[in-house]
């Protein structure tokens, strides 16, 4: 359905001039770019159901047995085989990575506990689509904790953690993934999560809005029981304005990729640091006196000039946007064109959110050795395209690190092909994670306890208190102690003591 | 009418349920503590009409001659009269003034070159009421040069540079302002401004809304003429939200107070700068190793807590919002309630926009030495009437520098009363007054030249293409080179090529 | 005696193979360039006697009275005459200044209690010149309850709080010093303090030499008694090696001002914040995004560079030694020739010791508007004298501020006519003079109290144990605690558990 | 020999008295502990020899082939056999890994070029053990380049990359050395080395002192033609420390381990990154938001600090040394006694040089998850061995990663098992390896020519012109240019155009 997967944060976020309202107001999206309306339902398959998440899965052997989990007759220890995995034999092994997970996801923790007398998921029956990964499992075990059923698939071919595939069905949980699933397996999967009978959904949990482009397909009645759709990631999120663009959303939903805590943590803190992790196990480059230009000065961008600096690289960054050229400017950087500084720098950066940002006249012009990378979303904003030509050898040194090779032996350090460094390269933090999980984790919880008429049929952002809420229950992770307001003060400021405390546009 | 006054950007800025609208829509504020409603237009100073302003007037010498320059003849060499200033000799020293503001102001310069032909303000007549320094000259000489006749007052008794209004007179404008003004001078100046026969104005160009309340209450029917007011102030423009919310705003009303490159100039860089100069200059204290604690972590909060860590101080905060507690975290400050740190710290800072923040409580037990002072709002959020107490002996030692001394010897060293810092015992840059002056032109522009219809009678944002607008005039400043987008790019992102490049709600 | 001051620190330090020696070595400077030696005992006052010291002396007013103190009749309350001050009812004014500084000498003060018991500066009569600040009076008082008699003069012409010196009087010192005095004044008061009948001094402390001077030249046989020289400043340490070199040295000297913790102090901590408060005290620049160029990358120019990239600022820097220029690279700093950036710079700051490093031919390609100054040794760097030709008007905007205008108008803002920038327009904090005036003390003590044949007639650097020593006693002002070797570990690593605990060439 | 590995720079490096002469001045170190002088020749391997270095060998597979190198009949394209490693069919995949190498050791390319006309080594017969990397090969066959024959062995039986080894030997080189020697194949490579018939070293290139100790040991005849020893590592400086203590060094020695290039690189620098690096390889934590305490503040410390603070952790600091002590201070950093935060930190990081600064007390207190690591030197700063009881559980997460696990659950994350992070868990820079392979080539060039009687029978520091020589030779990599000094300028400061610019004792 989409052409192409927008990361979220990036540096040039397009205004496309949409509107997003809160909680109580519908929010649409105007037009993408015209192409996508032309694509329909027939697609087969997300961009994102297929981009690596090379170090997410890290752990997992996929190697030791060629026989399709399809194929085999599954049953865990308690006789119970409802589920299709790799091997059940690495539960074990995955029960010790969601232990260790759970130890860095204390928000999920602590909701399990606070809601473990009202189970406000009682009766709820979700059925999910994401990455299956330890973090997943937390998330998954705390909605059962909460009183909710689930069924879950995988929403990427590559990411399953095979061993906490097997520790999840062991557990009791109906999980259908595995690593290195077909494109065939991975329907599949989706379908066995959905079509049970005498078991039908009532939430969505999706990352990338394959789940619900399958029900939609196949089993558009069951919306009739649903109430509602938490949709994380921006490709998915697209899809459901679209749909309500289209008036055919026909339960309410909720837009978790955008809540500010996600977003500065996905972004800004997050690539911070992976910028980083994400040059140094590709190429072990010195930052040091290394000079860089960053195409993009958004969250994205912003993070990623701020290590640099801070390891003391030299950045020049480039802008479309003359907001953001003056906070550049201001935070130290000089603001150039990429044609000024193409010939003098050791790295490039793109985190514009763009297409064709860096060139095959620019690659053309770089200097021997140069690195360049993407951070910004998909695999548009370098044209690699443009380097599948002739004259030019490829040569791969290490896993996604290639020497694209000119006549003139200049070599070009291509990293991931072009896609995003951080996924393919480095990875996310459990604690990023947690904050994400923990905020579907609400959403649900929100969604399927409002009261009727709270949500119509449209994509909402969840409610500031709960995006608050969320970062509270992360605050005992830094030991950090929250002032709170006398009854004096509050009136003052003309607040309620518990928040929310700011207005829906405040920038943070 | 406005029972306090509020700061732009502070640390905690009150969600108050605002509701903020962009271009085409209304803006509405929701209710200011209710006590606000009680004072009436009865009122007769603004707070900010009697904030001192020391740097701004530095060079000015107040004391040179004790008649009031209301008894005095006063012409200028071209024989007009139609000003009341303090001496209309220092005019050539103003002059300079103005020529040297003129050098670092090159966006509103370059709004007189661009706007030569157009001329787009010819026929309005602005009456202002702003701070009258060098900037503001350079402001009115752009209007001027775009068209606009001008007449303008003092928006602070304290606040003008004698000298620049003696140029400004001899340049032809009817200023009627002096360093040193009474209460009843304040208003007098007022009213020679706008009341004159044969002369109506149809713009207003506000700062504390001080103007558009004296012409609301003595000529309410000029509004018939008028097309629109300029407020620059948060406390000018809570006014106008109360106006519009009570139904009497009777034309359209700017608030370029919150602008984005406002903002985050205003707050986020110059206090960055502005909380090291101002307590450098007023207690030359050393800041390496040093302990501080700053309460509140909004943008001001943000810039002091960045300059004092850069500068090798410890650094701790205290917040009441989780998000923003959240962002202290991973900005690297221990997150702590007041009384844990209050015993130890060096220098405590208060930007959260509250009252009653540091109490005598915690002022009783800071330890010998202690350097306490407000860079958040107005002069509430130290309890300074509290330390007014028979046992404590107060010892001014500096201009804007107090020490309090208790019964055993302790000193506290307070920082110009508890007002604010950044405008008591620092400078603004004129590259910041640059913004806001051209903020303010352009919304004049707009305000002027908008067909019919395009504003009601409400409070508006500067459409955010004028806010790009603004940021790209300052850019050669940093001799920053903007990327423009190809058409395929604007095409991929859905975005027109000159902007507006983000959706309104971007949290930059 | 000096053609040229140096300052310590500076970012080239000539090497000129000078061998620093220790405690138990002789220490001697080679020659410096040969023209030193032409001038002699003949000179009159040292060029550091009028460097003007603006900040340190605040405070003063000066012009209260015009009769010399040297016509006045002068009585304490306690009636001893022996000094000659300005004004001896400014008494309790420096009293109150002096109790303030005492808070921020915290070592000074331990140094007090801890030789309560000892003295041991009994029976030492100590004579000193230095400038006379209430940071001095903590160190005379010191001095004198660890048992010396201290008579006084000031090393400097203009630097003298008036209030400090009476408060001095007050207390029984023997003060010659008061601000504003001639050169003839100068010698007289210098004069006062040696030549008293019955009394002769046995330790001297000097600033600058020139106390050191006079007693050489005119009464050598006073060396008899004197048991040592404890000498701060670069100008008196080098004259100090001279005489050593020419065998004239006829006591030993402690060169107190190359001890570590003076040298980072003075340089790499007190530049990193005086360069920002000295900018923005003379100019109210404001640092975001402002391009600088730093001519020397040694501690002060290092000290610099961090603060202003700290600030926003985009730094580029000079040098002349390869080591110091890949430092800067690896700090991330773009390594240039002035000529590269001058045409694009905003502020040229020079930090070289050298000469001549900003010529006519820089500024004359320099862009308007920008700002120009020195912090690095005497007023050598910049070819000021260049400036003083008929095409160009001089102006002085502010105290310390000259617009220099160039017939097509350019003007370029020169600081502090290209003196020393931090000591002309920033303040040094106390922090930095208490490690001076501790490290003064214990090299006091250790002269005085070293037994038979510890030091020769030569030039000496403090003991490290010493410096250590001098650090410990700071350390409580940041609450800092330090670890203390097990007997295990000491003997591991082949140490005395109290130090000192590097060796001598460590470079910290 | 050596009991123990101390790495240079670290945190307190002891003073032990050493006095550090230079390049005309004998050297000395004073006694280490007493017990090392017991262990005398008998000793088998060196510690460093056995150190594990993971990702400089993380190319090579050694899996491929169990036949032991002796045992294989070798022989390259050319029918030359004089050479033992795994395989020679990898010669192309080393000669590439050189390549690139080259990229980046601009220096030694340079030193190629430059000397190519005079070969300064024409008839030298270098005699070299280390590790056999790309870098290494760079500068083999620079040496050849400059007329020098080269024999070579390994000086870690982990660390030879096979593929590079290949193509030396393919290159005409005799190398000795395979990835997993053993202690017997160790011994082995070093003989084939020297013991040739009719071949005879004049130098010896050493890392580590096992080669030098062998010549000593079987071949003490040797040492006659013998013009120097050049020695890199802490190590083997020591050891020629002793040995010149001892009187028995009898060729001059030049150790490049104390230049300021390499010890800068090699500790602030290089730690700067690899903290980050080192902790984000093994466990992924995110550093925004946490407290960490660094053990030690010198030139490690200092880099582990500001990598940690500007990644937005909270960074505490223990130390012993007072001075040290005083600088964290004034760089932000909370001063403390282990202790006093052991209970709430998230990572510590030792870099002392010390032993035992981490004792199993300090274990137990630290929290569930808490991160240990050494950074300092050897693997004796955390007393792992008092982890080994029965209670405690060690269980292997991953590489490099052990979590211990207390009987209440509580997990420890140790990597490395106490040993150097930065060497076990990330990469060196070439840019670094470069630095110290330049100074070992300029030594070997100093020694090899140095007129009769410029070095005698001890241990030499580079001339300190040689380290700005290599420093100048690194600048082109940053396109930095240098500013040279005007006659006049030269003049002014006693100094050579061309350097040295600095005195020895000069602090950097």
């Amino acid at each position: 359905m989409l052409k192409k997967e927008r990361k979220e944060g990036e540096g040039s976020k397009p205004a496309v001039k949409k509107q997003i309202q809160f909680a109580d107001q519908k929010q649409e999206f105007n037009k993408r770019p015209t192409k996508i309306g032309r694509r329909s339902l027939s697609r087969s398959i997300s961009q994102s159901s297929t981009d690596s998440y090379s170090s997410a899965a890290s752990y997992t052997d996929s190697s030791d047995d060629e026989t399709s989990p399809r194929d085999k007759q599954q049953k865990n220890s308690k006789g119970n085989g409802d589920f299709c995995i790799k091997n059940i034999k690495q539960a074990d092994f995955g029960r010790r990575e969601i232990e260790i997970a759970e130890q860095e996801m204390p928000a999920l923790m602590a909701l399990r506990k606070r809601a473990q007398g009202e189970k406000p998921l009682a009766g709820a029956k979700v059925v999910g689509c994401t990455h299956i990964t330890a973090q997943t499992a937390v998330l998954m075990e705390t909605l059962s904790a909460l009183g909710a059923q689930c069924r879950w698939a995988a929403c990427n071919i590559y990411s399953t953690q095979n061993e906490v595939a097997a520790a999840l069905a062991e557990g009791g949980f109906s999980v259908f993934a595995w690593k290195g699933e077909s494109e065939d397996d991975f329907w599949w999967c989706i379908d066995r999560c959905v079509n049970l009978e005498g078991w039908q959904p009532n939430m969505i949990l999706d990352d990338g809005g394959d789940l619900t482009h399958w029900i939609y397909k196949k089993y558009p009645n069951m919306f009739k029981k649903i109430k509602g759709i938490v949709e994380e990631s921006v490709t998915g999120v697209h899809r459901l304005y679209q749909l309500s663009k289209a008036g055919k959303l026909c339960v309410p939903a909720m837009n978790v990729n955008d809540s500010v805590t996600k977003q500065k943590f996905d972004n800004l803190y997050c690539c911070r640091e992976s910028i980083l992790d994400g040059l140094k196990r590709t190429t072990d480059v010195m930052f040091g006196g290394k000079q860089v230009v960053v195409c993009g000065y958004g969250e994205v961008g912003k993070g990623c000039c701020a290590a640099l600096k801070a390891m003391g690289s030299i950045v020049y960054v480039t802008e479309i946007d003359p907001i953001c050229a003056l906070q550049a400017c201001m935070d130290g950087f000089r603001m150039v064109k990429l044609n000024e500084v193409i010939r003098q720098v050791d790295i490039v950066i793109t985190c514009t959110g763009n297409k064709n940002v860096v060139v095959r006249e620019s690659l053309d012009r770089m200097k021997n050795g140069c690195i360049v990378c993407n951070m910004g979303h998909s695999n548009t904003e370098i044209d690699v395209a443009s380097l599948r030509t002739p004259e030019l050898t490829w040569e791969r040194v290490r896993s996604q690190v290639d020497h694209v090779i000119w006549p003139d032996g200049k070599r070009i350090v291509l990293l991931a092909e072009g896609r995003l460094l951080n996924l393919s390269c480095s990875t996310v933090p459990t604690f990023v994670l947690s904050i994400t999980a923990t905020t579907q984790a609400l959403a649900l919880i929100e969604l399927y306890n409002a009261p009727e008429g709270r949500y119509k049929q449209d994509v909402y952002l969840l409610p500031k208190k709960m995006d608050e809420y969320v970062a509270s229950l992360h605050l005992p992770t830094f030991d950090a102690h929250l002032t709170e307001l006398t009854d004096e003060q509050a009136k003052y400021l003309g607040l309620n003591k518990n928040g929310p405390f700011k207005p829906n546009y405040y920038r943070y």
